[in-house]
């Protein structure tokens, strides 16, 4: 296993996501990384949140959620409206509750990222009792097939 | 009974809400319509989506929620960052199940609007055996006060 | 020529578009409308808008610019996180100075549009002297193109 | 000098700041964090970036602007639709060309704040020559009014 990423996401920046400055606004960077969390998680067959997918052909683990608990991110070089590139994710930690993820903004034939982020999520369960979310160990299923993707880079 | 707004909602242009034309993007006309709404009917006691509300000092309609039918705008003068202006909302129409109400962004100083808008919305009720929203008439707590907003001016 | 769609946009709904009602934020159908006139402007081998863009294989019309003069939608069935559907972008008029777009947003299977809606969009020319946009007559390498792209169907 | 915030931003959460899972989705605390900033800017009487602004009360610093180099926010508790809350504004760091602000966001009656952030932004001029941004010393007009306003405290 090496540090290579397990899973990269191209996307094009859209008009609405850029600001006055002309270029892409920084809170869209925490979209971008969730959007390609999101897709790897397809990507392993299954839903981050079943109850309001509307994809029908995703696994699904009822009552469970993704919040964040934490978010950075590290800005190098501007990303302009339309332009095509990539996000890679990094698998940086897998705990009992816990996934940190690693995101690399790689512009096309740039040798260096545009913005390095992290995304921190732990895993909780719907407690139907209290109406709240409480922490909770990652469920097998989904465990085994991140930390696949993770051995097999 | 004139045609008057019923309610005023002053507010700044955030710079996120900006795009590389340097001015404010068309999609968040929609939005600020939308804020000037929800601030109409909490100056009336109440709140639009009681279950999801951190307002403790709102009364409730629990089950109760009002789902857009259609959404216009028309542009007539660009918004700029930082700026603050007024959105007048007006009652434009009240059904058994819809209100349509109007909007007019009017910057300081400015004899016109620089946009006008229109918000048709329908109360819905969430129904248990279903799991789905149905159209259904506006209770009549809501529909007085609204009515009384309205003729108040 | 046909009334049919000159253009099919496909995408999936992404997590941050979501609002708590656990749909689609309405405001958001008018960022897809754009996104789609915005990717068929692209499939004519041209950018929207040539100073921020930050693809390189797009022919530029320098100083133009396309603002919106009006928007509206009409919501018939809600959108759920993750789905992937088409938006189908029709041309219902170009003048000398604008163009009307329609928009039809069809789910996987569905013989209705889930939301109907349309963008009026102006050419501007940016005028160094005033430092204003001021409307201009679309330039003839862009109306060919959209006009040849109507007759094609 | 201690370490009280120097500004404390009100706000109201928006219905469309919200997601699926009924909560604030985390990329908005990083727009409230700006807009935070933004307007302790505007208390000390002049505009983040002045060319795009509406606000004509503000002193402008012609050619600046405030790009951000980093942004990071810890989440502890969910903020919810339509509360009303605190952002605290605190000055971490203040070098010649960037300022450290810190962030605490206090729902009423708190003890521990909902989030911690923090983002690092850096001072640059626009270059006419080159067309690009590059970092300069912050203008001692801006530099004496910040420091002025952490030492008050």
């Amino acid at each position: 296993m090496s540090d290579a990423p397990v899973f990269t996401h191209r996307f094009r920046v859209a008009f609405a996501d850029t600001d006055l400055a002309g270029i892409v606004h920084f809170s869209n960077f925490f979209r971008y990384m969730e959007n390609a969390e999101h897709e790897f998680i397809r990507s392993l067959g299954f839903s981050i949140h079943p109850e309001g997918s509307g994809a029908t052909d995703l696994e699904v683990f009822p009552g469970f959620g993704w919040p964040r608990i934490s978010a950075t991110c590290d800005y190098k070089q501007p990303l302009r409206f339309e332009e095509e590139l990539n996000v890679e994710l990094y698998i940086r930690e897998v705990d009992r509750k816990t996934i940190r993820y690693g995101f690399h903004f790689l512009q096309d034939g740039a040798s260096q990222p545009s913005a390095v982020g992290e995304l921190k999520v732990i895993c909780v369960i719907f407690d139907e009792a209290s109406k709240r979310m409480r922490a909770t160990d990652i469920p097998d299923g989904i465990r085994e097939r991140v930390e696949a993707a993770r051995s097999a880079i």
